[in-house]
Parts: C-alpha cells; structure tokens; sequence
C-alpha cells in the first residue's frame, strides 16, 4: 500500500525515539515509509524525498531531528504537505535547542512542533492519523476508540495505586 | 458557510495576534469563527465549544493563549480534531512559558505548536489551510500559489537592497 | 475516615514523587485519597473527581504532573477549594516546562505552587496540614512540633559534621 | 477588624503589583494589612511582624519580591501559617530570578508560589480567600458567585469579539 | 570589483542589523554584495545565490537571520566556503532561539556563529577579513591597524572619564 | 586557633561539595570551622551562628546551599562581614535555581557568588585567603606561590598532551 | 589620596551603572579610581592597570561587563587581590550571558560575583567596603550604620505605605 | 611540517572532546598542534603562545574551553588570526555557561563559535580547513569529496533502516 505519511529522521541515532511515530501509525494501520535525511549533510536528498513524497501521494510528513534542528523546516520550505517536526535530545541542551529550532518558523511556513523526544514522536504519529481522519470516512471511530482505550488505561492504573 | 476552523482565545487581550490567524483564513476563503473560551476561567465553555465544534463541522481549531496556557491542551482533551496552539507572549516570560505549556504535551494527546506570537498565529492560519486542502479538490493550487507570492516577495525586497 | 486532602498524579510513574506527600500526611494523621487522573488523557474524570473531592468533603486537593503540566490548573478551574500544584521533573527539559505550566497561572484562578518534585511533593503535604490546621484546634501545636523536630535533625547533623 | 490577612512587599516600588492582592481581598470583605519588609535590609523586622502575625490572629501571609526574593521563604521559616509568595519582575531577568529563589524551596518549609507579577499578586488575594473560606461557613457561595462572574465576563468579551 | 564577500539575511527588517557586516568591510576595502535570501520562504533561491557564490570567486558567506534562523545552516549544507552566522533578536524570545539555530549545528557542516544582534554583525565582517586576510598580502597590517584603533579609543574614553 | 573562616551549608548532602573550600584554606594554613545550618529549617540557628561568627573574630564567611538558596543572603543580612556564597546543584534544575537565588541579591546587602558546584567551592576558598590576605603580611608571597603552582601545573598537563 | 578600589568596566556606556559602585564608596570615604579596559579590546591596558593596581597600593578590584563578560576573569587571572565581578545587561539577552561568564569561573581564580546591573554595582561598592573594613580600626561602626539606615528606609516606607 | 591550526584546550580532562577536531584535521592532512593553556590559570602562556601561532605560521585557531570559557576570547584579543572557539559541557549547567561566553563577544574581536561538545569539536576542524582550503590549490577538491562522504553515509543509513 502506497505510504500516506513519511516519517524522516535526521541520523540513524533519533531512529528509538522516531520509531514511536511509526508504532501508532501501524496501531492505526496507516500506511506510512520511514527513513533518513539530514538537512545539513544531505540538502538535495532532503528536497528530493519531500517533492517525491508530495508526488506520490504522501499527505503528512514527520520530520525529528535534535540540535540545530532544521529538518522540519527545510522540508516545510519544499511542499504544501503539512509537517510535524519532533524535537529530539540528542545535544547537551536537552532539546531545548531542537525545540526552538523547530518550532520558531518565520511567518510563511508553519511546522507543527512536537514535545521533545519519544511523547512527541508518539504524538507526531497521533496528529497525523487526526489529519488523515478528517477525509477518511469511519476514521473518527477509530480515533474515538483510542481516546477511550487511553480513559480506561488511566482507570486501571488507579485501581491499582487504590489497592496499593 | 459553517465555519471549518474555529479559533479560540483565552482572553479578549489577544486578539491583535489570533487575528492574523483570521486574516490568512480569509486570504484563502476558508470559512472560520473566532471565540473567546479561557481554560481556567471559563472551563465549561471551553469544554462545550470544542464538542460543538466537532459536532457542527469544523475541521481544524486554533488555540491561543498566553502563560500557562492550558487552552490548546484542554481542547485537544476533547476532540479528536487536530487543534493547533499559539503561544502568546503576554507574561512577563515573553512567552517562553506558553510555549511550554502548549508544545509539552504528554503522549496520547497531541498539540500542533506554532512560534510565540503573530508569526504563530499567522503560521496556525496557513498549517490549518494545509490540512483543510488535503481533502479539498484545486486547494493545492491556492497553495502554491501563496508560496510563489512569498518568493516573488522575497524577490522584491532584495531588489530593493539591491538599489540602496 | 473521609478524605481531607485528595493526591491526584497524571500518571502512575509519578507515584514514587507523590508518595512524599502522602507519607508526610500520614505523619501528621490527616486522612488522604490517593489517585491518577490525567488532565488530558482522561479529563472527563478530572473534572469528576474535583467535584466529587468538593463535595464529600475533601478540603485541599494536590494535584502532580510533568511536562506541560496541565493537571492542577484544570482541577483549580473545576474547585473553590486551594489547589497545590507539584511540577514533576519527567521530560527531558528537567521540570522547567512543568513548572512554568504550573505556576504561571492566569488571574482568577490560583494554584499554589510547589519546588520541581519530591521536596514539592513533601511540602504540598506540610502545606495542606498548615492550611487544615487553621480551622484545627489543638493542630498548630503538632506543626510547631515539626518544625522543632527539624530544628533539632539540622543540629545532629551539624554535631556529626564538627566531629569529622 | 482584626487582619486576616497580612500582605507583606519588599520595597515600596513593588506596591503596584502587591495592591492587586488588598483589591481583591477588598473585593471579598476580608481585612488585611499591607506593609513593607525586606528579608535582606531589615531582617529582624520581617522575623518580627512574621511572629506578630502569628500571635494577633492573622491566618495567611502573602509576600511579594523580585530579584533573589528570600521574603517569601524567611517568613515561612519563623510561622506555621501558610505563606503565599509572589515573584516580580524587577530585575533585568524578567521574574525567572524572583520565580525560582521563591518557588524552589527545600523540603519541610512550603511555599505557595504564584505566576510572577500582578497576575501573581491577584491569585494570591483569591489563594487567601479559598483558604480562609474552609473554615467561614457560607464563605463558599462568595466564592463561587467569584467564579461565575468570571465566567460571564468571558462571555461579555466573547459576544464583542462576535459582533466585530 | 568582484565582491569577496556574500552578506545575506533572511528578511529587510534584517537589514539594519546586517548592515553593520557591510560598514567594516567597506572600511577594510573589501568588495562584497548584500542580498535577501529566505531559508524558509525562498529556499530554492537561498540555494541558487549560495552556489553562485561559490562559483563567482566568493569566498566567505555572511548570512543574518532570526527565530528559527536556519539561512546560515541551510547555505553552509550547499557549500564549502566558510559560512558566518549571526543570529538576530526579531522574535519575543530576544535572539536566544536564533541563537541556538544558527550554533548548534550538527558535525560535518560547521557555521561559524556570531554574538545575537549588531555586535555580531560587525564581528562577522571582521571576521570575514581575518580569513581573506590569510591570503593578501599586506593585508595583516590593515587587521593590526584596526586592532591598534580600537585600543586608542579605549584610551580616549578612559581618559574622558578619568576627567569627569 | 581560632577559626576566621565560616564555612556553613544547608544540608549534610552538601558536604562533599562544601569540604572542596575547607580543603584549599588548609592548603593555606587558615584555620576554619564548618558546620550546617539551614535558612528555612533552622532560621534562628542560622542568625545565631552569623552573630557569633562576628563576635568571635571570624573575618569571612562561606555559605553554600542548593534550590531556592537562601542561605548566604540570610547570613548577609546580619553580618557586616563578607559573605562568599556556593550554589549547589542539588536541585533537577542543576544549580541554575541555587545560582539565581545567591547571586541576584537586592542593593545593600552583597553576596559574593561564586561558581556553582565544587568549582565554586575552592574557590570560595582561595577568595576568603586573598580577603584575610590583605591583612596577613608575608600572606600574598604565599597567594602568589598558589598561582606558581598552578602555571606549573598547566605546563605539565601541556607536556604530557604533546608526548602523546 | 591613594585609591583602595579600582573601578573598570569594558566600555563608557557602563558608567551609569558603575557609578553606583563609585557612589557607594564615596558615601563610604573610601578612595577610588574609575577607569575604561576591554578585556577584548584593549588586553595588554587591562593587565597593566591590574598589575599597576597591585603595586601602587589598591586592595580590591571592581570589575563590570556585558555580554560574553571577561574583564572580572582577566583580571583574576593577573592578581592575587580580591576581584568584584558586576555582570551588565547590554546585550539582547539581558545579562544572563554577562552573569554566566562572570560567575562560571574554573577552580583556582575565583571572581566575587555581584547581582545584574545597578543592584550589582552598588553592591560591588559594599563588598569592597566590607573587605577594607576587616583592617580598617572603627571602620565596622560605619557599616553598622549603613545596615541600620537601610532599616530605617524600610520604616519610612512601611509607614508611608501604612498612611495610604 | 609546520602546523598550520593551534588546537588549545583550558584542561586536559577537554581532550576527549577536543581530539575530534585533530582527528578531522589529520583526515585532511593538515597540519596541526595541540596544547594545553588555560585563560586563568595560565595567562600569560595562554598570550605567549597566541603570539609564537602568528609569528610561527599558524592560520587558524581552534580553542576549546567549559564553564565560563574565555579562552577563546582572550586569545582572539591578542591575534588578528581568525579563532574558532568549542564550548564544553564541564560546568553543571551543561555548557550553556560556555556557550554564551564563547559566542557573545562584543564588536571589535569576533570567535567563531560552534556548536556545544565533540560536534562542535569536529566542526572546528572542517571550518579550520574550509578556511585554509580558501588558499590551497586543489584543497576545494578534498572538500568536496568529504562533503560527497557524508551524502553517501546518510544513505547507506538510510538504506539499513528501509531494510527494518
């Protein structure tokens, strides 16, 4: 099935955060391909995948990446799509430098930032599936289903601390 | 037209940024509402505007909101609808705080956060416009067209540098 | 006995830093409930719990949580009665982003603010016992007790240190 | 009438900001007193006044500073009552001084730390109130009455936003 | 003559700032050309000048920019002339997210990075002169002559304070 | 001997950090005491062992202390001898609190701060022995012997990374 | 008469903050100098005047810069008298970059550091009072006269809040 | 063969970070020193050794410094070379402290900061060569091909996690 999402990474090391985008969107069984692009050390790959993935039918890119992050925004700068950066704490700062880097996009081209690290990467995925739901007829059950699984989750867990 | 987008602020002091959120919507005849719902003072009312919102059609919302600003998250809680956050800069943090306290968010209930400010309220405009046009037949054209207008921008200004 | 203070954490790997509350409410033999709800995961409960806490008689209520920590400020939106917030330090930007979304609080709806983890976890507990111990009789004097005791333990330490 | 209530500043210059918490006490008919003391300046008169605060009836501490602010926390180390502490933005780091040296106090002597500047010092009026309100029986209605008014000037505001 | 130097920004609300890089290197004689060139809005030309660059005998690129400032990184990932950052305070958060966008750059594609604001702009010519000054001859006693001027007036303004 | 130096400390957990000061004056053949007393939980302790010090001859005092670190400033306001203050990063914010807290003080009432952590701790030291060195004859011989050393020190280092 | 302290700062657009320095030791009748060194711009002046100070007979050094502030370092690093560190917010990031680079000094040259700005310099002025007082017979009757007008400010003030 | 770049580090305990610059640099067949001299505890090595680089033939500088880093600075004072200063992360603060000392020079005497550790550390080398490459016949060659490399890396990256 043709990926409807592409989830970019800037180096192999994001890819135990970045897998977490991937997790939810298989839980939602959303087509999606992942792989990998630095802003910096690849540019022309970097434009290359974003134009072919608004050419072959992608709707939502994911892009993470840490430090200087400019993934997000570089590939934002290329298409249409809508992305999602995910900061990611790869540097000494803890990510508050990818925070600011990708969230701080000038007027012009918005990128939807993230949380730093796996609760953004898992969100990415999530945020995604709620764009795709809006033209996919029955796909709000399925985003409804998961907001209650995460209700009953939270009931459990204070069952237990009751008990304790 | 129902309104597609629904922009929410939490207080009547921002709506010199979240209007340009509105002006860019309008830019693209993307039909919106815009409200005042504040997370803390007005609970229930943002609770009932945001299943509202989900129940009347709109697709997309806009959230804006200044220090600890809850507003975005609150709404997220809610809907299964993307909802985008802008962090205003009305503490004396100069928004640092509201963009923490919209972007953080803990995995299971995504925020799309924009930049602090005018920029992030214009930025939420064009995102939503992005989402929207993934389902509507011709939008892509709209937007490319308002990437083209924003290089030729770029284009004049530098001829203008050029000439001093 | 019913319930004085409710304990409310957004998660349940946030019970080792909220259990300093309880113990030192135990400590002072004011009766507690210990519980998860997430502000966003499962707000419907939140607010659920904030009223029911109002209305059998739960007279503070501390309310933990990390990241964009939304937790106390939604159940402050929800109560008249004093609300404490506990900023928890699980994100990767060390309880910085909790903190500012806990403590920047917009006008008209307080919630009292704790240090980032176990020491705000323990002192939301001294707190509440000072606030209960306002209508207490006879209760100042087990806080006077305590903050003896603490006076003596920094002795102690003081005498061990002199004879290294 | 005896205070109920003693709000404490630690220069003349942050009255402006520290009068926004007798407003609202005014506003709910409870007595204070408002004087000025400087933790670092006049060290034994804020001992002092803490003590005489105790022995003459006053039930809650509110205390405003900037910069370093220790007032906050060398009241609440010489009193059992509970202690608001209210961060302003007087120095040339905007409030994140006076935030921290308020709210990140050590284990056994609380703080109840609010949002820096007047929004701070209003939510410590209301803090006040909801605290001396556990034990005023009928306090509560005002304090709900407190509640929905707010509600209904989100609505005013909001119905002016429409009719723009 | 053939400019040696590119000096480019991100927007002409830049230039005031950007314009310091020009005046020193006007005073160092060294031919150089001042562009607009958005890394965000117009990436394609933001690529197109930077080859240019390189191709038309420039030899060190200066490239301005704020927020998410990503122009000096996105030039450096296209070239391997040394590229000088200098990151601008436009946004509420006063340079320090330009800051890290512009520093913080992954391994593999260095940008030299300047102090926030005017001072780094003037740096960043300065800088640009130290490196062409590696390879014209006789141009290390211009750098020195600079360095002697700046120790002069150090002295004139001791001197006039010294009278006061 | 009797002591002239004070070195004091919040809490027991602060001694491996504190004793870097008491190690240096030994080094220096300054006689010191050291001891703990906590500004909020042991107030009355900490001004008693400040007017003491002042009685006793003690010239110069070191107080180090983590999170909201009160204890310098406590100390300075009832001491007209110098007071070196150490922020210890026993906070999650890593000493950034403790950093705040002791250095941003009010006019009128110094603290000399110093280096967060162990670095701040000898050189709390090495400032109370060029303080009492004024004072001391022959003593500067012996400052300047410290600062030989440290030259030699370097080179040595400098000669083993050369044979590498 | 010979100066005691010696006042530098990086530039004269600091003087009206290093003037509360001057002041505060003029009120103190303690014989200074005021002079301009840039630990940048002219280095071998800003070692001069150091090694000057050191033979002509001053005893403490007070030394103010913005932004990335070395001149307190530098001079530390070139004596073995006591230096006062003044962090000045000139630059966009207002002070907390002059802050760091004063007070983050590595173990073996420790620099005194004061508070941001105005508050700072004047407490620079103190510092060095309270230094000099040590061997200065019947100089600690004046600073006790100073601490107790400062209490009698506060007085002033509290009454004249009191009257309102 | 002469060494054309000066690596310099404050402490041996940055060599780990700072040998990725000379590894870079040997990769390049450059020619390179490394030595130890710290800006306070050794400065007038640290200006010795400055003057010998430019005497001697070196070209660039690279100086590598934690906690408030001024090493790069002070040499950068004595020099009309262009300097290339690494922050460390030593300090508690995780070398935001050096970052801002390293990077906030004022106008006059510019560092070309990089990023925070060994990425910066290794950027240093590339730029040291970027910069020399300017007047070495053929070097653009060798740039080029490194910069080839990197391409090649991120797909063969690329290609292992397509693989997954």
């Amino acid at each position: 099935m043709k990926p409807k999402v592409l989830i970019v990474m800037g180096s192999d090391s994001d890819l135990p955060v970045m897998e977490e985008a991937g997790k939810i969107l298989k839980e939602f069984k959303i087509p999606y391909e992942i792989t990998i692009a630095s802003a910096h050390r690849s540019p022309d790959r970097t434009v290359k995948i974003t134009r072919d993935a608004e050419r072959t039918g992608v709707e939502v890119i994911i892009a993470g990446a840490g430090a200087a992050a400019h993934l997000a925004g570089v590939m934002a700068a290329h298409t249409i799509l809508p992305v999602i950066g995910v900061p990611i704490d790869s540097s000494p700062l803890k990510g508050i430098d990818a925070l600011l880097s990708t969230v701080q996009m000038p007027p012009g081209i918005p990128v939807a930032a993230m949380a730093i690290g796996k609760a953004g990467a898992r969100n990415a995925g999530i945020l995604a599936a709620q764009i795709l739901g809006l033209k996919t007829p029955g796909f709000q059950k399925t985003l409804r289903a998961h907001k209650k699984k995460m209700v009953e989750e939270v009931l459990k867990k204070a069952e237990k601390v009751r008990r304790k």
